[in-house]
Order: structure tokens, then sequence, then C-alpha cells
């Protein structure tokens, strides 16, 4: 393991996410074997003394308040967005021109228009880069995915995915700022449906492959609320709901909705396929089953099969516990680490990279536009 | 008992339908207390051998083979029509006409102009009627309308229905004819939009209030199945798969779908309401129970409540077995009976009501008609 | 179907288990082609005018208030023994000398020696003769026994059966008397070990073959009740609780579990096999799943498989309506019935038989001398 | 935090349970603020190149490869003992005389001799000892601790426990050596009753007081098995499956089972306390979830809670994510170091210290006595 060449990882952003993968970078050699080790050179962060003790607690070298200094320091090969979404484009494309890799939250832009220019600077820099839809490397998901690929399914007739929270319902909730920039038009691009639906949608593709078109509707139940940063009550200008019907390039009609007024739901999402031959069914709140039925099966036996992943011969489930015990939500963020390390070996690029996540974007907006203008609107293509 | 005044039962088609039908009526003095007791007086069917042993297995004391004969009869107290859609219309109309009492099958009409007509014969004759919408005498589901009724949700964010089956994968299947009727539209008026969808639209409305508007997406994975009664291949007329979003007149945001390609499923109606206080969830497939959370509960114990209904408190329960023991779909056909004659003695008309039914055709045809146009369209006010 | 040859029946008591017995009665012919119909002939019990207002709801054609009268009738082929537990040897036994074919409640006798005398009984008369344990004959359980005798457990490690309910945990609720006299063992000859072991133990003998031997443990946590007959406190005489340990011949361990003092539970009686190549798992609150798991499936997609159990291949399944749609409680007894019936048709009884139901007598005896004795007790051969 | 005071810690052995130790210590002051922080300044194991590897992937300063070397050390202030169950006593009391914190995986000695010099070596010490018992710091565990705590299920019944697995079935698998001591009851004391009965009866004891008295079975279903040591086939000296009755001090009457002949089970660890006023029910393969029945809800609305035990409210859970988000096993094993780092700060040492540890020995020493005797045995009090 000495033998491991350092990647210098210079973080942006000491939020939530900014634990999510620094925890991600410090485990992820302990558990998978690898030819590089993150070496978490300096975080980043406007607020000096909170950037500090969040340095101590995750071992960060050094402290930066300033991100352009960072991006100027050459002792840091990876940049990573941790930051509010009004602020991926700028960093990212800044990043990509200093010649650093560089990993962002997402979604990846506020709208396609940020997201196409982060594209083309990555792409043009010709840099690794990655956008932390993390879902993608729940093992169960990741199953997923390899069963469809073996053909399994046979031709797609439906998807169906939802994400419900219901941590907003309160009128008294504000606005804006610290932890609550999320339901600012202004500084996340829009509500639930970068948010959540991003999710829905990135694993859809993935799973699926591309959508056509879509109709979506979206709501704002409270319409005003206290602005944290304005210290006014404000109109509210996210979408506190989005739902929309779509049709995949492989034919299969799907519904697709996702909001934070679902009461008794906390992170309840959750994705459905329907093939010719066997189904797929998948839960973020109880994330090691899988749910696969297979109509080969005997027919008086045929029924839901509830896989439990966590045996060794399920994706990434080797590097971990034994069978029966489970992981959580952070180790899909270490999972990405290490593919993202192993892609950097092999010089095959992990996915979701900043263009797949374009994809995502595209979609997002398409359901913004049609739940504007009340029509079926055709997905943009990147 | 001996003096419960006899109802005269004259029923038309004896398919599937039939059968249910006349077990209610058989069991529902059984287990109900009530001042009616149906009697199985004739029943009608074009094949006369076929009737006949029908007659003789369920109890009916005479057989008819053109169902203009049994309308003639002075003996007939309640028609109940249990045929394929195309002729709901003419024989609910003709029935109304001859003073009848009339019961029909679901949906009403194949599409909102004939069940329009049938719903101004049956009030022009002031006369009883009411349609087969079974599910909502499901306990667990009329519980579910207690509890709205009793305004434990608050208001209402989100409405979500669908009703999955996989009967029709397979190519090799016809269409049209016995059994089979549903799969030609000119017989059926649509395929699950009025098959399966309006079960939930009635759930809905009954549960939810009046549906506002709808986009919706209908699609036809098989385009082409041998036809039974022309012996030739031909074009499928109905929609295999149908979704929609809506907004109700109370502001909620919904999502409904059915198919019958959602391989794995054999007949999954559920139904999800989320209100500012509490959210409901049902499945057929588990039809004892039903999911309650209430956000007034204490926080750390919060949790959604897995009622099983069979207790003597719960609707309709007090009449079957004891706590633990479950009943079926059967017995919710006994349900609505025992409720439509309940209706007769107190002059409060059981729903569903021709007109209730309406209330659906209208949304289902919005429903399709939102399918063709690819816009939001709204639902027509009966 | 006018051909078929009728069944006078006889029926003994006419309470919960009288309904369930006439309802099985009246729909068998409905739903299965039998040669035989069940003619309702009589009713007897001891309260004249709630015997004859039994008699006018279920359609008897005669009542009688005294047994050895209806025995003495020789319009009578079945008489079918619905009384408490201290009632049905003497009856039984009587019957069998009359000649009559006799089915019976579950247990068999308050204890072997009764148990013994009355297969005794009808083995001498060789007279056609069935106990009501009528969880055989859930499809689900049916299916299980299928899957077990085509082998594909394989060698059987384990055996787990529990039966819990609580409706007996208020101090308030008497003991003795009409609806009541499972809480007076000398009634029921014991408490739950009776009364819901003896369900569990009937389908483990069916499912896993003859137990050896047991070791038991017994409790009664509310020591006195209010006798509903004596009207005086008394001590209360039955175990509320009853736990064992078991080996069966094959070589299986197993524990055996039930009780009224299971707050939260209605009638949750589960049983679950695990063998040497699949497992099996049932509830009788979901009563249409079976679960199964089989570990010849492909490595990465093993699972338990949820089986809703309403296919047209289904046991019993057939008869009754579409897949996905289910029955209940009631319909185990239908099915009883139906197999009694063919078992006249073809000569092979229907089990059990009452030489089947003294083999469960014998496991309880055992477990009730052992919970007494504090060591293992060797079960007894009848 | 550079304020918190170091506590060196010296681990032995590197096996499965070294890797959670490890992981504990490394991560508890990145979410837990603590006074102390963990250093891991040595490990010891007996291949020196391995344990060597060890010390790189996870942080060691050093490596030793004799305990004793490792006990004299001064600049080791706590010997966490994470060896085979053969060395445990050994170690752990030359610890104890040697002035260090003690921490001993579970069980705490081979039979209750070992552990009982055990605790007198601690006690002897004065010196700060816990035992491994990682399932109680599952966060719905403890949360089934307060709700117990608080008297919220009244008077107890029953308790009902489980812990099935399977990965021993097959004949081919050989026993002891590294990887399979577990198989060799020379090493291990036993078989399931002290891998995983322990684990239970920890758990049951914690929650509900004594356990008095037990009556039980054990069986080695494959006799002879290849062993890794001797290179011969040998007998099979543990027990594969171990089941009990219990009657605790409170009154309850409680039933164990564990196997690894479980086929389907992976690590199925389930518990369920039945109270006069509610029950709880935990399941390790769903371990997020805590399910709650409480009689004193509304009747009609009664019902099990599935309590996703997520939210900052809930113990442990303000240090992870956010709602909705789950942690998963080697969590367990933080908490337990954040709770030993508090008691030291505190003076209140954490649960289970070795005398804790000791009554479970004493448990499942009764229960192995009960096997061979066929008698109830009382259990030992330490």
């Amino acid at each position: 393991m000495s033998n491991q060449k350092p990647l210098n990882v210079g973080l942006v952003g000491y939020g939530f996410m900014g634990r999510t993968h620094s925890n991600a970078y410090g485990k992820v050699n302990q558990f998978f074997d690898l030819d590089r080790r993150p070496v978490l050179k300096a975080v980043c962060g406007r607020n000096e003394s909170n950037v500090k003790a969040f340095a101590e607690r995750w071992g960060y070298q050094s402290t930066e308040t300033d991100w352009h200094k960072l991006l100027s320091r050459s002792d840091i090969d990876l940049v990573d967005i941790a930051t509010p979404n009004d602020s991926h484009a700028e960093i990212a494309i800044a990043a990509a021109k200093a010649g650093k890799m560089v990993m962002c939250e997402k979604p990846l832009g506020r709208n396609p228009a940020e997201a196409t220019r982060m594209v083309a600077a990555v792409e043009n820099a010709r840099t690794p880069n990655m956008v932390w839809y993390n879902y993608r490397r729940v093992p169960a998901v990741t199953l997923a995915k390899q069963i469809i690929d073996e053909g399994r399914l046979g031709k797609i007739f439906h998807y169906r995915a939802k994400f419900l929270q219901d941590w907003t319902i309160s009128k008294d909730l504000p606005q804006g700022g610290a932890g609550l920039w999320r339901l600012d038009a202004s500084v996340s691009g829009s509500g639930v449906t970068g948010d959540l639906l991003a999710h829905c949608i990135d694993t859809a593709i993935w799973l699926n492959g591309p959508i056509q078109s879509v109709t979506g509707a979206t709501e704002t139940f409270i319409k005003e609320r206290h602005h944290n940063l304005s210290g006014k009550i404000e109109r509210v200008t996210i979408d506190d709901a989005s739902a929309f019907l779509a049709r995949f390039d492989n034919g299969a009609l799907a519904t697709f909705e996702a909001t934070r007024y679902a009461r008794g739901h906390k992170a309840l999402y959750t994705l459905e396929i329907n093939g010719e031959n066997a189904s797929i069914f998948w839960d973020l709140h109880d994330l090691h089953r899988l749910r696969y039925f297979d109509h080969r099966d005997e027919g008086r036996l045929r029924g839901w099969r509830s896989l439990l992943i966590t045996d060794g011969d399920h994706p990434y489930m080797k590097h971990w516990w034994v069978p029966g015990l489970q992981i959580g939500y952070e180790h899909t963020f270490i999972h990405q680490v290490a593919d993202f390390l192993e892609g950097l070996r092999t010089g095959q690029a992990a996915a979701p990279t900043f263009r797949d996540a374009l994809a995502t974007d595209l979609v997002t907006d398409a359901v913004l536009r049609s739940a504007k203008s009340g029509r079926w609107e055709t997905v943009g293509r990147g």
C-alpha cells in the first residue's frame, strides 16, 4: 500500500455533502485495494473558523477561504465541488481551465446552459470529471443495472420512480441561506425537480436509456415564506412538488414524481421497471433489498423475490462485512470514489460524467418547460 | 326473517360478474340483518343451455334468452346488468323506462354520451340505481373514507393511484368475443382506462372530491392481435396502458396509472393520500391492511401504522368472523347489496349511483382526449 | 347438476363454527363440480328459539333440541359436531354407532383417552369421518404441502410455528358459558394448547411427519376470573400461553408457541420450515402469500419469493375468481367439504381423519405432561 | 478538538472484528463531540507480515507479534481483545493486571469459570471494561430500551428472539483454523449458543431483566467435518442449532432459537416483546425499523407502527445524516466507542461491562447444561 500514488484533493464547501465526500476519501483505501490514495490537502469555505474546525475534524492539511486560491495551488489534483448549485458552474469551469480533475455535486448546473458550458470545459481540458449521483452505487441499484445489462428483463414496458419527502410542510419553515438554500430557486435552480427528480432521472437514464419527451406539472403549496437572507416574507420560487409522464426511446411509458409534501415519507426514493420477462423494484428506505420478479420461474412458484444484497457476489459487498450485515447511505460515496480512482487507473472514465449529468439537466429542464406550457416537451440532446 | 320483503332480481349476463352478483344476493341475508331479501327470479343470457346451467348452479327460478322479455316481466323488481359494456346503456335505459330498479356493472357507459343518457333515464324514472364499483366496500377502503370524513388528514397535497396487471403481455392472446371483449374497444369503449383506471377514479372522487383537469398518455404495446369473432389479425383498438397527472378541486396534485403490462402484478390496485397531518395507503393485494401515518403521534414513535381491518368496529367486519380472520374479493359485492337494500329502507340512495359513475366516465373521457391532444384537458361536469 | 346425489346433513351446535360449516355446505356446489350435494336437513341446539332462528337464516329444513333425536333420524347421512369440546366424544361415538358419517370440530377430544375412543368408534363403524382442522386448506398451505411432497426442500433441519392472539389480556374478561367456554378447562380440555397449538401441530405433522418428543412450558397469567356459570370468582384452569421444543422423527428441531397474551396480534398463525435446499414461510394474517426460498436459484438472484397464491394453477384457486383476487377464512371450510365429498366418491378418505386428529391430541397431551414434569416427554403413538 | 486527550489503543487480533473495531476508533471523533480521541498505537498478531499490512491499512503506528509485549508497553491505555474466544480470558486478565483498560469481544469467556475470573480481574484492577455486544447500539434497539424504560409496555408476558443463519449447511465446509475456529468448540467454547444466542441473551437481559431458568435443546446436524488444523476428518464438537424456553424474573415466558441451518437467512436476528399495553418487534435485516404496537391508540386506528429510526431525536442519529438516510452494521461499533469514551468522562461505566457479559455466559451455560440433562436448569447468578 505504501506504493499508492497520492491523489491530492481540494474540497470546496463543507456542509452536508462536504461531510459525505470527506468520509468517502478517508475510508476508501481501508476497504478497497486501489493504486491511488486520496490525500485531503485542503478544504475551502468562506467562514474561516468554520472551515478550520471542519478541516481539523476530517483531517484536511490546510484551509482556504477563496476558491480561486485553492484552484491556483499546484498541490491540488482534484477539485471537488460541494457548494450550493449557484456556484457549480463557475468553480467547475475554472477548475477545468486550471487543469484540475473535477468532481461536482448534483445537479450539474442550475439549467442546461450552465451544464453545457461545464461539459465543454471539462471536455476541452480532457480532464477526469464526475458528478455525485450517488444512488447509482447502492449495491442493489448497481445489481439492477447488471440484471438489465444481462438482458433479463426483455422489452421494457414501464418505468416508475418517485422521491417523496415531508420536511417542508410547515409554514413556519423559512427559505434561503445556509441549510435552506434548496428553497430559493435563484440559488438552487429549482425545487424538487432539480433536487430529487434529478436523482430519479439519472438512475432512469442509466438503467433504461434516453428519455424522449415529457409532460409535467409542478406545484408550490406554500406561496410565501420568511427569507433568511432578506429577513422578509418573500414569494417562494421553487416547486414543492413535481410530477411528469415520459416516453423513453425504447418505447417505455413512465411516471415520475417528487415532493416534499408527502407526509410520512423521509427519503422514499423508489423505482420500478416492468419488462416482458422480468421486473425490478427498489426502495431507498429498504436499500439493501432488490425485488425481482422473473416470469420464467416455474408457474406455481413464481413470485417477487426479495434479494438481500449483502453477499460477496453482490456489487461492492465483498469489500464490507459478511452476508446479512448492512451498509448505509454514506457507502455510496465511498463506492463512487473507489470507481473514480479505478477509472483513473484503467482510463475508462467512471460514470456519471459531466456529460451524463447534462442529460439529466436536459430532462429536468423539459419538465419545467412542460409545467409552464401545459404540453409535451421534447427533451433536448446535449 | 320470515317478515323480510322479497326483492325480485333479474340478472342479465352470467359471466364473471354474473357470478359475483349472484353470490352476493345469496349470501347477504345470512350475514346482514335486513328487511329485504333478494329473490333470484330470473337470469338472462343468449345461450339457452349455458344460462340454464348457470340458473341451476346459483338457484335462479327461471331463465330468459332475450333481455327485453326479462324487462317485461312483472315479477322482476330489480334489473342487474352484468353484460359487456356495449349493452349497458340500451338495457339500463329500457329497464328504467320499464320502472325497474337498475344496477349496472362498471364502467357505466362506453363514453359520457351513453352514461349521460343512462343517468337521465334512471333519474326521470326516479328509480333506485347503483353501479358496481365494488372496491369502495373493501373494509379498509371504507375505513379510509371514514378517516378522511373525520378530518384527520388536513389539507390534501397528493393523491396517487395505480392498477397494475400483466395478463395481456403475450402476443398470442387473441382479442374479441367471450372473455376477451375487454380487448375490443368497440365493445368495451376503451382498454385499461375504462376497465382499471375507472376503479381508481371512482375511489379517488369518493375520497378526495372532484378532479378538475388531467394530462394523460396511453400506449398500445401490441398493435395487432387475432380477433376471435372475425377470425382475422386485426388492429388492436384499446389502450394497453394509460397514465395521467391530475389536479383536484381541493388543490391536490395526483398521478394515476393503469396497465396490463406490469410483469409480476396481478391486480395491484394501490392508492395513497398525503395530507398535512396524516397519510393513508392501501393495496388490493393486501386488502385487509390500511396503512396510516399520523404526524400528531409523539415524535420518536411516529410511523406508518399497519391496521389489520378485521375487528368488529371496522366497517362491515362485525358481520363476518372474529378479529384476525379475513374476508376476500367477493365480500365487497355482498356489502354493496347490503347497502343497496338498506338504502331502499332508509330512502338514502347508496352510492355510487349512476350519477356518481358518470363523473368517473367524464374523467376517463378527459384522459383519452388528453392522450390524443397532448394537452391538459378539463374534466366535464355531468 | 340435477343428477347430484344429496348428502343429508345434521349439524349439532350453531355457534361460530356452526356458521362456518353451514356456509360451506351452502356454497360448495356453486364453486366445485361434485357428484354429491349437501342438503341442510336439520340443525340441533338446546335453545329452541335460537336454533330455529339459525335454521331459518341458513336454510335448514328442520330443527332438533336433543342430539340423540337427531342421530335417530333416518334422513340424516352426516352428523357434523360443532359443539364445545366436552360433548365431542359422546356425540361422535353415538353417531358412529348410529351408522352416520361423522365430522367433528377440533380438537378431537379433550384428551387422548376421549380421542382414542372416538377413533375406535368410527373405525369400527367403518364410516367416513373428518376433523375440521381447516388451515390445511388455505391454498398457500396446501401448496406448501405439494412443494414438500415434490421433495424440493431436501433434508429438513427446522420447523417453527406460533399462534399469537391477544383477546384475553383484560382481567375483566369472565370465563365459562356461551362464547367463553374456551377459558374453562373442564369444557375445553385445555387452553391455548388444545385451541391454538393443536392447529399448529396438525399442520406440522401433515407437512413434516411425526413428532417424537417435546419439552414444554405453560403459563396462566391471570389466575382468577369471574365464572359466568357459577357467578363467582374462580381459579382459571386453562393455560394462557404454551410453548414447547420438539424433535421430529425426521431429525428436525422445532419450536412451537401459542398465547392469547401477545399484544398486537389477532390470529397470527405463522409457520416456517427450513430444509437443506429450500425454505417455506406462511402467515395467516397474509394468508394468500407463501414465502419460498430456493437455494438452487442463481446465486446473486436468490431471495425469498413472495408467491401470491391466486392463480388458476394454485390449489383450489381455479374455483374462485381471477388472478390477484383473494378469498378468505371461510373458504377453507368450503374446500374441506369439497374434499370430503370427493373422498366419498373416490373412496380415498380426505384428511384429517379422526385418526389423524388423535395424533395431534397425543402431542398436546405430551406438551401438557412435560409442562408439569419439567422434562422431555415422549409423544404417544395412537 | 485539539484539546482532545488521546486514548492510546492496542488491538489484539486483526480479523473480522479487528476491522470493525479499527473502523470505529477511526470514525468516532468525526461524528461525535468527545473529550477523548482514540489513537491507534499498536496492533498485535502472530503473523508479522499480515499484521503489518493491517496496520498500514488502518493507520496503526506500530505492530507487535506477542501480546505480552503489547501489554508491557507504557504507551498503551486500552487493550482491545478481538481474538478467538480461547485467548479472551488469558489476555484480559493479564491486561487488567497490567493496569490497562480492557475491551473484549463477545462472548466474554468460553464458559462461566473463565468469565468469572475475567470479571474479578477487571474489578480488582478497578479498570474500565466493556464487551462488544454491539447490537445494543443499533439505534432501533436502543430506542426499544428507552420505550421500555419509560414504562410503555406494562407488565411483560412474552419475549421471543432468534438468530438464524445458513452458512454451514454444506458438508464440504471444514472446521478449525483461521476463519473457521467458530466450528471448533475447543476454541469457541460452543457453537451457535455462544456465538449467536449470546447476542440474543445480552439484549434480552438488558431489555427484560434476569433470566431465571431454561430448558434447551441443541443439535449437531453434520457430525464430522474435515479439520483444517489436523488435516483429518474429525467429530464436530459444536452445536449447529440451539433452542430454549425461558422464564424471566418478571414472569415473562420466552422462546429463544439460533441456528446456522436456516436456509434463506443470513443474519436474521429478531426480537419481540409483548407487554400488557404495548409490544415491540425488531429485525436485524431491516435494522432501521422498529415495529411498535400501542394498545392505547384509538381502537379502529390501532396497528403496528413501522418506525423508521433515522430522525434526529432517535438514538445516535443526530450524529449521522438526515432523516430517511441509513447507517449500517459498522456504526454500532462506533456508537459503542463513543459511549465508552463518554463513560470515561462521566465516570458512569458504559454497558455491557464484563460483569454484564458474565450474566450472558451464565445463561448460555444453563442452556448447554439443560440440553444435556433434559431438564430445566436454573441460571447461575454471578
